[in-house]
């Protein structure tokens, strides 16, 4: 049977999730068979001309018909049309695939939530956390799972960007609150809190995040549309929503953490950072290196700076021998061969919405921590 | 002329000032001539031992006798000795240099600095805060003071440490509230919030922390008395400080910051680390690389790794030719240089008693701030 | 017009190059339509396998039924099989690809350098030094163009291995003169000799390499047959090739260099590393990270780590944003958009086959060096 | 018992052994008392005012009064006064520390040895090679003593710095053959070479250096006399050394190494680097980061970076706590700790005049290996 798979979106998300589908065969045989058969989007002309591009037989410009009529289905647009879609999917019993943070506002994710699980286990719906699937990370997990780091007392998780350091950089609808839900906090604290909680968030690591001190900064209050004001001053719209964040964590048993995202943070460009202190041992992971995780353990006096990418390493085999890197758009392989596995298979998939709503319930304290300067408890 | 020095204390802190004040007349041909005049302290023999050892000419078991005796004072007894001796140093006319935090608790310090304000600019009253005397970071301090990292965005400090990760690490008087004040907040965060504000404080970079949320946490509640309990369980005292603590920072430009200081971070033995992020740059350093600075500027793609070990590098003349790395100990020789110098000249130092109440003001909040769950601000 | 691609090998490098042509109509929509036409090989049965695996149309097992017949013929078998397919292919007018060393033998590179001439410009023979392709790499030859790093003084290069550190590790044909040629010195200095003088060849820089002195190790001198000598002891062959080799370089301005490559280096998996200073810069390369670049020019006081991610890096549009590091694998895909591009338009391409010659003369002087004890001149 | 110390040299060595032996007292307790005793140079001015400076009692310009005077003789003058007065020393029955490289000649270096074997065991004479006395050093010894390196395969020493790579920067008597020997080999390899002999040296790991191939370069051929020239052109004098070597060399054991010094590797101050590959292990080492140790043994999967600061490494109980950095003087304590106990005990001490001249033997191969273009085998 040949999965057909609709995908809403075709920019910078549709790219690397259509070239992820366009590997599967070549290495990972065992994935199911897919067919890229239908693009949605609202430009006729871009639409034709990515479909083109990334391989889809057909095109569509409302998703409502989209939606029951494939056997997965990709939400992979702005945060603001990340709800709808994804619900009526799940409610036609379509397999949902949706981008992060799951949704702008905390109602929209908590309504995606519910009925992800009325639709069922049998009815897949992920939150594309991509980390979740570099070999390094899983080896990490792998670690903190075996107990080589103990029990977890410190965690640090940032998430830089420069991207809008320069106070005339176009507005987008990032920088929207309405479009976006949040700034730096929902683009890059989604991903930084799916990871944490990915690796210490069982109960024997440090469990799961129980209260947070958020604070939200906006440098530049408005920034010049692109290409607008020709003739005069250039046109502004207000930027509504946060350039960095900072946040502090407390955990289940007591850990510390403490999170930073930021587009302001000059010369680093995509540079996610954890960092883990056990009982036992510490860990740290860069994704501007993504091949290397540097492993302290029980007797060890330093960092050892581990290549993971050995055969037996998580997913590589599937790759190229010892030493030969991987990319970044390679987590994108990994997580869709999981995914649709599961779809295949008629099984659940993780990170799951109910993922997806549990950061965003972090982010979304953090938020009203800052508004009421005060600590939020998570139920 | 010839100063008299007396000093309290003959431990750790003893040693690194014994030694830096033996090493200025080859290194520093320029400072005052000095004499270790008296060593202060309580067990008689060990006094002695340490006087023959550290170069001293005298000794002396009351502090009273001393204060206002010689020419300048040194305090670098525990937490809670630091008040009673150096503001009775200070109304008798003697300069005084006393080792950080400036006192346990915020009383005492405000008693401190305002004894200090009324002996007057003449009668430097410094707190000992080595690692502004670091030559790479005074190197940063020029490149932020010449504006070549903009305004800044964020800084990021954290001092890890990890000798109490053991539970079985014996107590002593660091973790007791009535000697420390408080844990790794007051013994580590003291330096980082110094620094920081030694490097952004001014007012077109950062200038001075107006806000702050704190988080402490303890994770072991009670420790072995060392070589108690013999013959039958061993005796425990309980731990009433900090084993580790968090924080955010609002400067008064809106600059977003984050701290951290953990007597439990596995691996790391005195990794106190710097970041700072501004609108044209970023900066990076870290202690057990102290010879080193990474520095962004406009222009550049990726910070550039220094070795602030060159001639024209602060301090770095008085030593050896480029490449031919300082150590940790080099700090006290620069800052007992400096202090002995204003000493000499009746002229004020820094960093005075004021920074060590600032710094000591930025703490207090942030444990209140722990108590409260909410922002404190700082006037 | 599609080109009609024929390939001879199916392991490593022929699922390293079948990746590569199936990911440029999505990536780089301006190069040439291919088909991945037929696929050569002994084996039919795992030959069918890889052909259905890697989209293959077809298979044969005579590459003489192919040589003439496709658009574009890649040799990727073992070095021993290099010589003869190709000159086959050169002669019938068409195009070659072929992996590197480019034969086992001075002689037999002679004849296909030759061939390839006599085929003329507009039958591109090309030989596979991916490693100049690397983003990286290519943003490195142009700061060297530019004259950033002033003219070259020193030249290091090593690739370091560690997969045959093992005694026990099984023979290969890696192992035989007959198949290989040499060892580490064809296998890992073909790529460095290659790279340095795509980087400093030019006269301006550091001309090409004049004098040469080498020195070859074979640590093991036999090793077990796989799945050899059942019921008694392991079968063994002898090992007839270098396990690492050393050399010393002389380049036309002077120039110093020095080169390395073992397949003993413990710890080691694939890491190629170069180093280069010139008059007024260095700069330093290493596979592992390939993403990365470290330069020092004029005015710096040290290396500058730069992330070569850029939009305005070389081939890095066509990918993702900043900071999205790329694999491996990517050099492959950039290598084939060039080729094939330079089939499509019958242009030469290069690395050529003269490129080819030229570092298998270096790799031959370096064993006639070892050989005679003394320094050997290139023509 | 105080030994009477007479020192040749006041220039950069003078200074940094008067201050090794200034701080004994106070961090190795148990060394002898010595006394600064006589400070022996030419010009009598800068010599008094260095002998105030560095603590000397008395001055002499005449090192014939002082040989026989002293209880120990510190040679620390340029090479070509090496050998007259250290054999002068020994023959009156004084130990003598002498300045590296042991002789600008052969011939001298194995006049020196030989009057120092006469001398016999209870006359120490020892070559200041000051890099053994890295605490990280002297742990790379113990690790690979202890076998956890295996058997050596792999060496590789480099020395780069770049205070020549400015053509006018000033011609001295390092840059000329009869006084200083050779340029860089001398200077920078004898360094190198002695430190991989003291590491690898032993049977069960590499043995002794059997082979070697050099080459030597000079860059700039002559250069201006400092302050000379006025009113016209500069007067300028030959370059009679090298600025730049390279070497390979063959172990006893077959191991493969290479050597490479310089002096015009852009942006390299003081840049000594070690790495060495066994069959069970690597390590890596760094002058400019001298206080780390890069690790990699049985089991690792990457080096572990290691900070050689414990209570329980070489020397580290004398200084200070863990992760609390030393410097690059504190050899020199170390070195002059040991030389100077071994002048009390009347023992010998190592490295010795025979490590000096073995290490010449080396250079002096290396030499006539590039003048020969063969290579050189050593008895």
């Amino acid at each position: 049977m040949t999965l057909e798979v609709g995908v809403l979106g075709y920019r910078f998300m549709g790219k690397a999730h259509a070239n992820a589908m366009a590997r599967l065969p070549m290495f990972f045989p065992d994935a199911p068979e897919i067919e890229r058969s239908v693009l949605v989007g609202r430009d006729e002309e871009a639409l034709a001309d990515a479909a083109d591009r990334f391989g889809f037989e057909s095109t569509a410009t409302d998703w409502r018909a989209v939606v029951d009529d494939v056997d997965a289905f990709y939400n992979l647009g702005p945060n603001h049309v990340h709800a709808e879609p994804s619900i009526a999917a799940l409610e036609a019993g379509t397999p949902v695939f949706c981008e992060k943070p799951l949704a702008p506002t905390l109602e929209e994710a908590e309504a995606m939530a519910e009925t992800a699980r009325e639709a069922g286990d049998d009815v897949p719906a992920g939150c594309a956390f991509n980390y979740r699937f570099v070999p390094a990370i899983r080896y990490a997990k792998e670690l903190l799972e075996a107990g080589d780091l103990g029990e977890i007392h410190h965690v640090r998780g940032r998430y830089l960007q420069d991207w809008l350091v320069d106070p005339d950089a176009p507005w987008s609808w990032r920088n929207d609150e309405d479009m976006a839900g949040s700034g730096a906090l929902g683009d890059l604290g989604a991903h930084t809190v799916d990871l944490l909680r990915f690796l210490v968030g069982d109960d024997d690591l440090a469990g799961e995040i129980e209260r947070v001190s958020g604070h939200l900064g906006t440098f530049v209050e408005e920034r010049p549309v692109e290409d607008g004001g020709e003739g005069g001053d250039p046109e502004t719209r207000p930027v509504t929503v946060d350039d960095a964040y900072t946040a502090q964590l407390e955990f289940a048993n007591g850990a510390l953490g403490t999170l930073e995202g930021s587009r302001f943070a000059t010369g680093h460009k995509n540079d996610h950072t954890l960092e883990i202190h056990g009982s036992s041992g510490s860990l740290r992971f860069s994704l501007e290196r993504l091949n290397e995780l540097e492993v302290l353990r029980e007797g060890d006096r330093g960092y050892e700076t581990i290549l993971v990418t050995d055969e037996d390493d998580p997913y590589v085999d599937h790759w190229w021998p010892p030493g030969h890197v991987l990319g970044w758009e390679h987590t994108f392989v990994h997580e869709n061969y999981e995914f649709l596995s599961a779809v295949a298979r008629g099984e659940s998939f993780a990170p799951s919405f109910a993922d997806g709503l549990t950061a965003q319930r972090v982010l979304d304290a953090i938020e009203r921590s800052d508004e009421r300067g005060e600590w939020i408890d998570l139920e």
